[in-house]
């Protein structure tokens, strides 16, 4: 019965990305606005390193569909608009020096609602030509 | 009482990898029959960068054994042939759109059911010139 | 009831760092001295390739540092000295082939403690030209 009662945690969901920091074009405006909320412009643009930090969100909404898809019993993902689905309605929050966190809005929000996901924690990485991101899924 | 529930919670292993994907010689048969299942092989042979989806399960496999190993309370391998051990007996299988799945096979299947693992997850990305994954063990 | 028994592990904090090898600049025996213990010196000047193995653990440090941060309910770092703080009390030890193990030291520790983080869990990889390291605190 105390095996039953941590079965949630044995459910949790994870989810790696890593991304090649040339390859997200922030040139294209319409693929930026398209992907990035306004927070999260304002955020990148204003760091010292903006295509870096675009690429490190990047991999932090890639990895947050993994973790929440690999949460189902089934591995199938929460939600799908095919693979060039607008990235815009998972959005990377983040005050300076305190760690990311993740809101959800519109048909991701209510996806994410009706499969039962509590709690999703996401982290960011970016050196030399790589960001790198890993969310979990409670 | 309550916290002595969760501590199966406290356990979790984790394990993570990064590979260069020019390092995983897909050109050596003998090297990729020894390491990779026909499913596996199937899946990367059918894949839009074959040597990436190979990479990308090798670090799995990779991440895996770090995973179950950082489980136990020791941190020692929960089982080892060597440096040079195949791991065709720690399968990564992958439906189209879904998360990979891990099973286990033989000498490794017996380890970890001894070892008490109950769950693994593991989570795969490449991009560029990388692969990286990450795995979680209960 | 059964849901607020898990709670402890839906609080579990994750933290991810990607490092460039060429930039940890392990000629520089004043930062190397600062940021590494003994016991790391030893293992890393020891290894095939002590750069690399420097830049894992300094992944591995950050990570950490991730991890115990996001852990807190507002994601506030748990300690700060500034961004220039040495990373020499947290210490990432290795037995050889075992998981690696962290231990914190002076206020590190003192921080740690104070805000209740209990278990923490670190995995480091090298390929190539980066070091990545994932650790999660409980």
């Amino acid at each position: 019965e105390a095996a039953a009662q941590v079965a949630p945690s044995a459910g949790q969901g994870v989810g790696v990305d890593v991304q090649l920091v040339s390859e997200v074009n922030t040139d294209n405006v319409a693929f930026v606005e398209r992907n990035f909320t306004v927070a999260e412009r304002a955020y990148c643009d204003a760091s010292s390193h903006p295509q870096s930090s675009y690429a490190g969100r990047w991999a932090a909404k890639e990895a947050v569909i993994k973790a929440v898809s690999s949460l189902s019993s089934d591995g199938a993902p929460v939600w799908t608009k095919g693979s060039g689905a607008p990235l815009i309605e998972i959005e990377i929050l983040r005050e300076e020096g305190k760690a990311p966190e993740v809101q959800f809005h519109g048909e991701a929000k209510a996806a994410v609602e009706k499969a039962g996901v509590d709690k999703v924690k996401v982290t960011i990485s970016h050196s030399g030509s790589y960001a790198v991101a890993m969310a979990t899924a409670l």
